[in-house]
């Protein structure tokens, strides 16, 4: 492949990647995947995945192609697919077309997929370069990556804190520590899940209601996008202590609730209240937070799980080694030691216990700061 | 002034200002200042102030610039002193020079020359401009500027914490939560800095030495120095618990104990081991802190103060209003919230009672992040 031909395929993947982009917010449970098709150096097609049970990318972009698919060369984030699945295989599709070369970012891990759809191009003839670009594919979709390959959904921690690592009061004060800019930037980050998870206790303090508003969203992006699916509301409530009046149950969409209670008249109540109630006990009277991971991968499709709790669930599913990454917003105040910390560790005694970081991002949002950490699990 | 004067002044300013900076670690109690002398668009003098009691920089600008001096201009980044202190006055010189112009940065808050040089100056038939790259020539010396301004230092309190904002474990063990690198950095803090105060519980606990290692400095700055003076130790000890053999005492140097005791056999047993013991009790048996920056500046002249300490003297430093700066190392790791805090504000029950940060700066040094922020305090 000459210099020319590299740089070309780096840029028409960029904007393939741009237009997957555009399904951020909306292609759940699928993956974000957007396609380019060249023909002699003109883009004739672009698309990209919108919603699920609808096209794919490249169904959009050979739409618009039309004719001049024939000899064309297809630029796809995602490797196509080549099963039946909620629409038919996109690989027939660009044969059919007479795509004569497709560049692909990356395979796809979902066992259905995973370099069967590459063959099929391949023994049909078609020129299939791999891997431009994998590692910005890679990061658009590090939920359906994750659910693909692990069985399980990529969760993100969410964390509002002062300079000196404070989330609330010690009377559990915490609205507002950050600016309206951090808490808009949040909606991204509810926008972008297929799940909400947070503890009983915080229910029962803060009532909230999970939802992504969607007035608060950036309007440059909303405004490109299809609409909102509000997220799976998930409640960790180890005693069945969720109040049946709590607002979130009287909102469309599903409220899980997992709990290690065996008590079958509360569990009906609140059932009965409009929530879904999920018996899942683990070790030491707690729920089993591996095994609902497996459940929320498993039965109901979670790619990124977003996680807005306390100091106690926080810890135990850190200690668990299930958060992916923290997303911190840092105030610019300071707030003292008798207020509220960020995770209880209980089991931290000495420094070299202490859990790495792998620090992604630091950068001003509004008058805030916001940190994007890996944490590194020695297991 | 035409476009390209004002141009020229600010390159040539700023210039004067790198020259001052050579003065960093060396110049104190004195300010760090720098000079150029321009004439016919060249650079025909420069000179730095280095060590109190020696020439001002004008003058080593004058020594190199000699005959060339007549009709040049000079720049110097704080207004030239026109009293015989430990050097006769740089205004003299600068006139019999025959300079014909002086841009100054800014002129000096020491009551003993304030403006009375420009004065001088101008009386001598010279043009003198003032107020180029104030706000830089200001930043240079903060700890100099507060004492003449305020009769006190100029505080920085250096912190290393987690992302959690966590400084130490629940047993004390601190050493090393942040990196090499950070720590050589805290270094540089230390030579810049007239004195170190830290606790005596820290004594206690750690026993430190408090001096600059010069070995740990940044050799690329090191070398091109003069000797590092030794800061002076300045020790927080409510009720003289310093231990006689801490090891800080048999360094050369002075180490100063501030104190709410009256206990005089107390006093002079520290005394015989080396230090000066000042009891400045103030209200409810602590050590009256506002007071004692006041001696401190009045008596030590010391311009800039590194605060090394734990959480209850941070936060009583920091309720008296008396931190100028912080300087927070954040290493990528979580410690959990039995590990100790960064201050503690006992007086902070509600969210709105925070104390406000201006953020300066975040970067990365090292694997470790450099917070620098200004506390805003509301009184």
């Amino acid at each position: 492949m000459s210099h020319l031909t590299l740089r070309s395929d780096h840029n028409y993947m960029a904007r393939a990647l741009r237009l997957a982009e555009k399904g951020l917010w909306s292609t759940d449970p699928n993956p974000r995947v957007g396609c380019v098709i060249v023909r002699d150096g003109e883009i004739v097609g672009e698309g990209w995945h919108q919603v699920a049970g609808e096209p794919h990318a490249e169904i959009y972009a050979l739409r618009m192609a039309k004719e001049k698919s024939a000899g064309a060369t297809c630029y796809v984030t995602l490797e196509p697919c080549c099963h039946h699945g909620r629409t038919p295989p996109c690989t027939d599709a660009l044969i059919k077309a007479g795509i004569t070369r497709v560049v692909v970012a990356m395979t796809d891990p979902n066992p259905l997929v995973s370099s069967k759809g590459i063959e099929q191009l391949l023994k049909a003839g078609i020129i299939v370069d791999t891997g431009v670009l994998s590692h910005e594919a890679e990061q658009l979709n590090p939920g359906f990556f994750k659910r693909m390959r692990y069985n399980r959904p990529y969760i993100r921690c969410k964390l509002a804190m002062s300079l000196d690592g404070r989330t609330a009061m010690a009377s559990g004060e915490s609205q507002w520590i950050t600016s309206q800019d951090a808490r808009r930037d949040v909606q991204c980050l509810r926008a972008r899940s297929s799940a909400i998870m947070t503890g009983a206790g915080t229910v029962l303090a803060d009532d909230p209601l999970l939802t992504v508003r969607e007035a608060e969203l950036p309007c440059h992006l909303y405004l490109k996008l299809t609409p909102i699916k509000q997220p799976l509301r998930v409640i960790i409530d180890t005693h069945l202590s969720m109040p049946i009046n709590a607002r979130m149950l009287s909102l469309p969409g599903k409220t899980l609730i997992f709990t290690a209670s065996p008590n079958e008249t509360l569990k009906v109540i609140l059932e009965k209240a409009g929530a879904q109630v999920i018996p899942l006990p683990g070790r030491e009277r707690e729920v089993d937070l591996k095994a609902m991971c497996r459940v929320l991968a498993e039965k109901y499709e979670v790619n990124e799980l977003l996680m807005e709790t306390g100091a106690t669930l926080g810890g135990s599913m850190l200690r668990a080694g299930l958060i992916d990454e923290l997303v911190i917003y840092m105030a610019p105040m300071l707030l003292g030691n008798k207020a509220r910390g960020l995770f209880n560790l209980p089991e931290i005694e000495q420094l070299d216990q202490n859990i790495s970081l792998d620090i992604k991002d630091i950068r001003a949002v509004g008058c805030d700061w916001r940190i994007v950490a890996h944490p590194i699990y020695s297991r």
